[in-house]
């Protein structure tokens, strides 16, 4: 083999492994948007066969000799080429530890959890789902310990969505957030509350479609190829590669302020991934470089950009104009405070910028306590039910308000949520950053995203998973991670807006 | 190998074949309904590798191995397997002489053809559609050299979509429909008009999509299983095996009735193909036989059981409740002769049914003219437009309403329009054979379809493709196939219907 032949190699091996991640990725992306109910096992054969032949091709012998040649010449090779070989490195050896029977058996039985989720969570039946939910920890648990027998569990899954990322930093992180959050929740409790009574009215699909789309635009992005599905929990997957996006949302027919802010951050997400650099399209380096800095970008849009009275000061007159019969009588000043009320809460995707972090660190100590053996699955409405207690004070009516909420653990996605909190604190640092050379605030006022969009393509974006986690955010802040800027801007913000 | 190794790996193979042509139809499905207008390139670089990956299963070693085992143990298999064994063996001797790359690049050319196809038909630009589409013709032909040295082109390719069908057999309906149908319409256009303006209207969306899921539940589909999608031109597709069947529709705003059709037709398709026997799922006999029995099946809910007077006084009320504006001022009997009035007409899809013969026999004149060198791809619209004026004495407007209007050509279905007429003709010889028991008429007045659909279920759906083509119509006709009950059946019915 040459270096040309085993370049243009590497080059094949990963278009075809785009090309099923295209099919797996579509697979699921219409089981939540539009497929019939009763199609999921059919669906699940579909998966299961299709992430044997891509397992099989990570871990196939034309890779292992392609990428073992190639890193024998590190000096023939661009920084995009080495770091290609580095993750397809990273990736087939863990890969290989999980015996493929299991890794097919999983993503069937993802298929069908997520499917008997959903039917859960409409019937608010804890009882239905937890034996799937169940199969799941004790498969994570179980790869955990092929993977990374040396680590603890929670360890080995935190850094598989976030390189890098630790119990250690999160404890420190959510310490800081009971010092920091936790005060300015009470304080805020006993200021004069915001009637947020001027959202409710009756918003049909079709009017919140149109607005959304006016959104999707009004951001920046290019919806030829960026799409729009609806869905129960919205999600954001590239298809193939950057080329094709696809964001969700879900138009509750009384409240239309929740799809719009989940069309502002799905449509965070769609940006950061559409604006991987045009030649890393179907290499592995395509797209965002992990969940944390996914979620910087998107609750980036959603709450810093797309909360800030700034951006609600372009917005409103706008909205009003989708809208015209139902936000008749609303002014301005009452819809910025109203999408800006703070209010313990039992949802967590609705939750207000400031007690987010408080259904995360929920989430976080009850992953943990389910794989240190601590909570049995069986038991995890009445401890979910007991933290929210704890932490937001408010009673837990019913699981489908509780612990079926999230779609995250019936798609096997245990350890993911600190990288949302990460992800906000991440992006109040960013923030800090950008205003050194955009006018962020005046922008936004004018209902303009191209500087804020350039700025976050030239630091973040066009490296796709070039560089790793850390690195990448440590060069943007020119320094470590500070979550002092994010108790900070909170605070800023909030006493600002309860006037306290 | 035993022989139960054997079967089991022929059963694995065709599991796998079916998982990919699940990925492979979801592209197409997703492209056709909801993908991002600018994401065809994208998504044809994965359906040109999955579709190589699928070649490579099905001409590979382990399925050419276990086939020719097998195929030396006739004795040891039961008819579904020996069936499944012949047509994977003709598939693959029929694959294999088509080189790799060429079968990939075509799979490729076929999605960006689609897609330009598709804006081609909206700007009414022929010329920017026109080096696809000789492209598409060219392959086609030159496909048909590679597997067919022997036979005609044209031959080659109707066998294709229809196993045993022949032009001799084409020419000799077709004659018939001149001799018959053409002076049909003659005594038609020389009766008094009927006046459809009653269907002219505005119909939203939403309310059309309201009454489209009432008609699947009406004729019968399992809403759990059956999706409806919406697109330009309708279809219907099997996802991975019959357990999930997609159907789409057009609305149009200004007319319900073309969507209402539609979705009985696809309907039709949808039936047929969910009616295979459970155990047909997951492999090559799962699913319609062919395109002809195929259309057969559509065509005849569409228009035989559809447009009937009977099921029409059924369904008029309830329509009348789901558009209540728009229809308060029209009776049963204006709306019946409305849905079947004649009219030579630009449009294939909304053809009524005595002239859709002459359009289809227009695209099998054309096929065959391309295909045989007499007429050049860039000459298309002008003898497209001649022959309309021909056969139908319309005068074609635009390459909109012209030759561009179908998506097959597009699509690489050349060779695939006589099954259109050849299917509704069959479908009125089923109709006299399906009455000798079942009383059609007076169940359709009721709009109760069960002994209707199990009558079909038990004559042609439940065997998938166990049988071939014409070994199943003429074991359910009890004889040849005779489109003599086809032209009496239109005759009949419009002699009424005109009162001539």
């Amino acid at each position: 083999m040459t270096i040309e032949e085993a370049r243009e190699q590497l080059k094949s091996l990963q278009e075809k492994m785009a090309a099923y991640e295209h099919a797996m990725g579509l697979l699921y992306y219409d089981g939540a948007t539009t497929a019939p109910r009763g199609t999921a096992e059919n669906r699940g054969r579909s998966q299961s066969i299709l992430s044997g032949e891509s397992y099989r091709l990570a871990t196939g012998p034309e890779l292992k000799e392609t990428v073992s040649f190639l890193s024998e010449h590190p000096e023939e090779l661009t920084a995009a080429e080495k770091r290609q070989i580095a993750i397809l490195e990273k990736d087939w050896k863990r890969m290989e530890k999980i015996p493929i029977d299991e890794y097919m058996a999983y993503s069937e039985l993802l298929v069908r959890s997520e499917s008997v989720w959903w039917e859960a969570k409409e019937k608010s039946d804890f009882a239905m789902f937890c034996p799937y939910l169940k199969q799941v920890f004790e498969t994570c648990l179980r790869f955990a310990g092929y993977t990374d027998p040396d680590k603890k569990p929670y360890e080995a899954l935190l850094d598989e969505y976030e390189e890098g990322l630790s119990t250690e930093l999160c404890d420190r992180f959510f310490a800081g957030v009971r010092e920091r959050i936790v005060p300015l929740i009470r304080r805020i409790g006993e200021a004069e509350q915001i009637d947020d009574s001027c959202l409710d009215g009756n918003y049909p699909d079709w009017q919140q479609e149109r607005f959304a789309k006016f959104l999707m635009e009004t951001i920046g992005l290019d919806l030829d190829h960026v799409g729009l599905g609806t869905t129960e929990h919205p999600f954001t997957t590239s298809l193939g590669s950057h080329l094709d996006e696809r964001i969700t949302t879900h138009f509750h027919p009384d409240r239309m302020e929740s799809s719009m802010f989940s069309v502002i951050h799905e449509g965070g997400h769609a940006l950061y991934d559409t604006g991987s650099a045009p030649e890393l399209a179907f290499t592995v380096l395509d797209g965002g470089v992990s969940m944390a800095v996914h979620e910087s970008q998107s609750r980036f849009y959603e709450n810093i950009l797309g909360r800030s009275p700034e951006f609600l000061s372009f917005i409103f007159p706008k909205l009003a104009g989708f809208f015209p019969g139902q936000l008749s009588g609303v002014t301005e000043e009452q819809f910025c405070r109203a999408v800006n009320r703070v209010q313990p809460s039992l949802i967590r995707t609705e939750a207000d910028e400031v007690t987010y972090c408080l259904h995360v660190l929920i989430r976080y100590e009850l992953e943990q306590a389910v794989l240190n053996g601590e909570v049995r699955v069986e038991d995890l409405p009445g401890e979910w039910n007991a933290l929210y207690r704890k932490y937001l004070g408010v009673e837990v009516p019913d699981d489908r308000r509780g612990v079926l909420q999230d779609s995250h653990w019936s798609g096997g996605l245990i350890g993911y949520f600190p990288s949302y909190a990460l992800g906000s604190a991440y992006g109040a640092q960013f923030l800090r950053k950008m205003e050194e050379s955009v006018p962020v605030f005046e922008d936004l006022k004018a209902g303009t995203f191209a500087r804020i969009n350039d700025w976050n393509r030239e630091h973040i974006w066009k490296y796709g998973s070039l560089k790793k986690p850390t690195e990448l955010t440590e060069s943007v802040f020119g320094g470590p991670f500070e979550p002092e800027w994010y108790f900070s801007y909170l605070e800023e913000k909030f006493k600002k807006i309860y006037r306290i």
